[in-house]
């Protein structure tokens, strides 16, 4: 048996063991798991320090090294996101009743856990502990396959986590390392579909598609953000200005920030007015159609094919739109299915907006920049779907579990 | 644009139309196919008559003959299963309240379509009308590829359909025929990831298998049924006795029919007695452990690898347990994760069992036969997933669907 089929078959049988244990011993162990990686913060920093020696060797961006880099403050986010977790609800177990049939059967659903989890990311170590401790309370097993870049820092937090399972008599294989960062191992693992219940890769597109093209294993897919805020006409003006500048330049490089701005023909020209002075302050470059061109000073003018770009800068796409019709489907043309926000005080337009929009998280007079699960109040979030299957948008514990039919009676047989 | 590319991207378009249609509309419209299916009964079996033909021509099983035939009756039964589906709650739009967060933004999630469903398989001609009505209920466009064993009938079937939609003035891609049998096709198929969200085999294990294979859609995957009764200490003998007939020999073709019986080791005298006597009057055949073989006339002997087998025929595997671990850890080895019984009369250990086993439906006294949706009470079903994600278990409506958040505030933004 190849390594990684020992790997998959060991995670498959803990988490049989870890279906049967009970919310307060998770809870106990989770609050272990922070106090053990506050403890252990100077062997997680030690390690870290190798692996941004040779990043910094083989040259990788700043970004890349930012995302790397785990100081005190890192460590310590981590063992509170633990903590955090810990508080949580535990979804497994949790029954619900469906009906009683006329034959006097009871029918209700269990929530139980996936089984095993693999999650494929880059070079995010704080992935390690996060996904750990959200599989863990969850019920899975989890299989965490990092890239070469965070290789020694993921390895150290896994087997601090992994100590305190032993402490408990659970397997250290509940949360598995795959060693080594070798492309032929991880085509292998994406061949395990009897033992990896769910594929879930976090990273940049090319990532999510090398995935989805290899892997056997059903795969989650969170695709980039391209994201619009729909100024209509009935929208508090300040208001909208607030949510624009709050999307567009709070943060840049994430997926839940705005690429796109639409605007009401009735309200372009005096919000148009108002937004041109505000994001020239903050040197937001403009890309924007032929109608709003008189504006922006310098804005490069897009055709209608050139919209739809995910900027991860401080740039953004502006279009004038004639009605609220022509808002939704360039939403549905160019965005996403990530994020989609709409500024009105009109509750009819508001209602209709979140009923139309396919996109997995749709908003009211809000910034597109509260759209990941610990805003939306899920904790952690082990990742963000942008395809519905089993789950669409920000994902909490609850997306780590599926339901079992329960059927009682007292005998029945059928006719 | 090839054939297969235009009726995906016709469905997903359609789909989009249909998101928009309320309830009412929805359910009116299922009433006049059911309708239109009775007025058009003898065209369709005229249809299916051309099918027949080919099918004795070449040489099909019987099974697979009997699946095909559509009489009076079965036209019937496909009109009335649609007439169930409309009256069914419409589980699209359905809000449910998660959380307001400490700076005011109410958390919700909305039910909506996954949007475009593609169903493979075999010979059943009724799948066309089920999933046909299944879908548009919840919302979703259809791509229906059955085989060409069925071709002439389910093109008729989805013309009767198509043209109930079309007078109410929606598309007829809604229901969409893969026109050609033709297995490049059916490759082309599996690759629209970008406008086929599900795609659900039915038939056999090769069939699942094959599509698994080379899928890039996700695929929710029904494997065999390979389900056990397990007769505790603590059963009542007479029941455990009726539940075992009514699993093995009630219809013996199908996958909640009982391939496996486990029998505690304190009643398994008494029981294994009395099971051998009714198994023989069904001319049962009978495999079993070492241990039970004094029991059974004429048993074949299996050793521990022998087990698992699917019989789909009055044939049954029998295994004397020591208790209840070994009766879970028998079906964690050989189930295939379909359903799963326990006959006692002992509360606690009936808990511990749908707690423990980890299968889509987990029965206590009651016959495995009732593992269906209809069953179930969700109306008809589109398939019965033994894979964990999405769904498990018989799929209704709701299986159709994913939910969206929504987030309502009133000027939100990040700090």
């Amino acid at each position: 048996m190849s390594i990684i089929e020992t790997l998959s078959r060991d995670a498959a049988q803990a988490a049989k063991t870890l279906a049967q244990v009970d919310t307060q011993t998770k809870n106990t162990i989770l609050l272990d798991m922070a106090r053990s990686l506050r403890d252990n913060s100077f062997e997680i920093r030690s390690a870290n320090l190798i692996d941004l020696a040779s990043a910094e060797q083989a040259g990788l961006s700043h970004a890349m090294i930012d995302r790397l880099t785990l100081d005190g403050d890192r460590i310590e986010a981590m063992a509170h996101g633990i903590e955090i977790i810990a508080t949580l609800p535990d979804p497994i177990g949790v029954q619900r009743d469906l009906s009683t049939r006329p034959n006097g059967l009871a029918i209700s659903k269990m929530r139980v856990p996936l089984g095993v989890v693999c999650m494929i990311y880059e070079a995010r170590p704080n992935v390690t502990a996060d996904a750990g401790a959200l599989c863990f309370k969850s019920g899975n097993a989890v299989i965490l396959r990092g890239g070469k870049e965070a290789l020694h820092t993921s390895k150290v937090i896994a087997s601090v986590l992994q100590k305190v399972l032993k402490q408990y008599g659970l397997p250290a294989s509940l949360i598995a390392v795959v060693p080594d960062p070798d492309r032929a191992l991880l085509m292998e693992l994406m061949q395990q579909r009897d033992t990896i219940d769910v594929i879930i890769p976090r990273g940049g597109e090319g990532l999510i598609n090398f995935v989805t093209e290899h892997s056997k294993v059903p795969v989650i897919q969170h695709f980039k953000g391209v994201c619009h805020l729909y100024v209509d006409k009935d929208a508090d003006l300040d208001k909208a200005l607030a949510l624009l500048l709050n999307g567009k330049t709070q943060r840049t490089g994430v997926c839940n920030a705005l690429e796109g701005l639409l605007v009401h023909s009735e309200v372009a020209p005096k919000f148009l007015a108002m937004a041109a002075t505000a994001l020239a302050k903050h040197q937001v470059k403009i890309n924007c159609c032929a109608n709003t061109q008189q504006y922006f000073a310098a804005a490069q003018v897009l055709s209608d094919e050139e919209f739809g770009q995910e900027y991860l800068d401080l740039e953004l796409a502006v279009r004038q739109v004639k009605d609220f019709d022509q808002a939704v489907a360039h939403i549905h043309r160019f965005g996403s299915r990530h994020t989609e926000v709409i500024c009105t005080e009109n509750e009819l337009t508001a209602k209709r907006f979140q009923r139309t929009v396919d996109a997995s998280v749709v908003m009211v007079n809000a910034s597109s920049r509260f759209s990941d699960g610990g805003e939306l109040g899920l904790g952690a979030e082990i990742g963000i779907a942008t395809t519905k299957l089993h789950a669409y948008g920000p994902m909490g514990l609850e997306s780590l579990t599926t339901e079992k039919y329960l059927v009682n009676g007292d005998g029945q047989i059928r006719a």
